[in-house]
């Protein structure tokens, strides 16, 4: 059996977490540099994770998630706050990036930036906070199975209230909104969830072969 | 280091693929599976993969995507298409399956279907759509890592038109749009884009830890 699928065969949406169980810093490098080369369009990454271990903020954020236990029973919290607003400095930024990586001067990429704009300017509010939510997506799906291939567990969860995570962790002042949150760290024995047998599409109700 | 780490510094937004290779079978059933295996909200997976071969086809759909040579040139089209409007049936062939698949019988499940339909039917068609296409977008970046697992190129694009995608596969009949759309195959030697170094933000530009 292939060990990717191994992998995304063992993990489940993880309801109770081992308390007394860490994410070794080591580790949490390995899932953070995983998740910093998701692929985003244009390459743009155009948000931010915020990983929270301080226990004083994440009682905080409980309330603002129903109560769901893994908040605070978790190793991390893992939260992707996507950018609901930005100007030409996303591109400009991330060409100032290319620039430096590549050394490639700024001036070169000049008709790049301008068709990166081109497309991304137009765009309302409503539908940059739409692009930037499903970036956003592509990196919670690698996270989701980069901490599988380190037999971490997590609960990505939208089960929350973003207003009031964005308040508590200062995100409305800089243009952030937290889109998606994952509690990671080890399942506890008593999960009874974890025995539970996968339920996913058939092929046949989920592929089409043209 | 760690493997997984490296096949996605391996991985790149292919430009240029070999029109001479072919994904085997037995690969793309390992990059299928990986892919039905991704999380989604609920486990809904609100979303249908079209595995596109059939090269006229792929000719009809190459210049509502800019005529961008990947299209044709890939061993295979995926296809991700987002259910953009739903009813109750979403919930009730989910909780079907998991009936089946659990030996749970489905009156046991009825609280937890009202739940999911409580939350799920006072949105309006835009938010289901803009819902689904999140779900999508993990499937995405799993699908994305499990083929550099394999050591399969892939090149996510948003650059089509998805009305003219959805017209040529007949996707809007079935309450569907291409959300997202991933040629997959193996890099030409000739794309030089390969040897580009990868260009991310730092960790300090991406990463708080609180």
């Amino acid at each position: 059996m292939n060990t990717y699928i191994n992998n995304l065969n063992w993990r489940y949406a993880t309801k109770k977490f081992d308390t007394t169980k860490k994410v070794s810093n080591e580790n949490l490098d390995i899932l953070l540099e995983a998740t910093t080369l998701s692929a985003s369009s244009f390459g743009l990454q155009p948000y931010q994770i915020l990983v929270v271990e301080n226990a004083e903020i994440r009682e905080q954020l409980k309330p603002a998630a129903w109560g769901q236990s893994q908040i605070t029973d978790a190793s991390h919290l893992i939260i992707i706050a996507n950018q609901t607003n930005f100007g030409d400095e996303l591109v400009d930024d991330y060409l100032s990036n290319v620039s430096e990586t590549r050394g490639i001067p700024t001036e070169a990429l000049k008709g790049y930036a301008d068709f990166m704009k081109s497309k991304l300017t137009p765009l309302t509010k409503e539908e940059k906070a739409k692009w930037t939510a499903k970036q956003a997506y592509i990196a919670l799906g690698n996270l989701l199975s980069a901490a599988a291939d380190l037999k971490i567990d997590t609960c990505p969860m939208e089960g929350f209230e973003p207003d009031k995570f964005n308040a508590i962790l200062g995100l409305n002042d800089k243009g952030l909104n937290a889109v998606v949150i994952v509690p990671v760290g080890y399942r506890s024995n008593e999960d009874e969830t974890q025995h539970y047998k996968k339920v996913r599409k058939s092929k046949e109700n989920l592929i089409t072969h043209i």
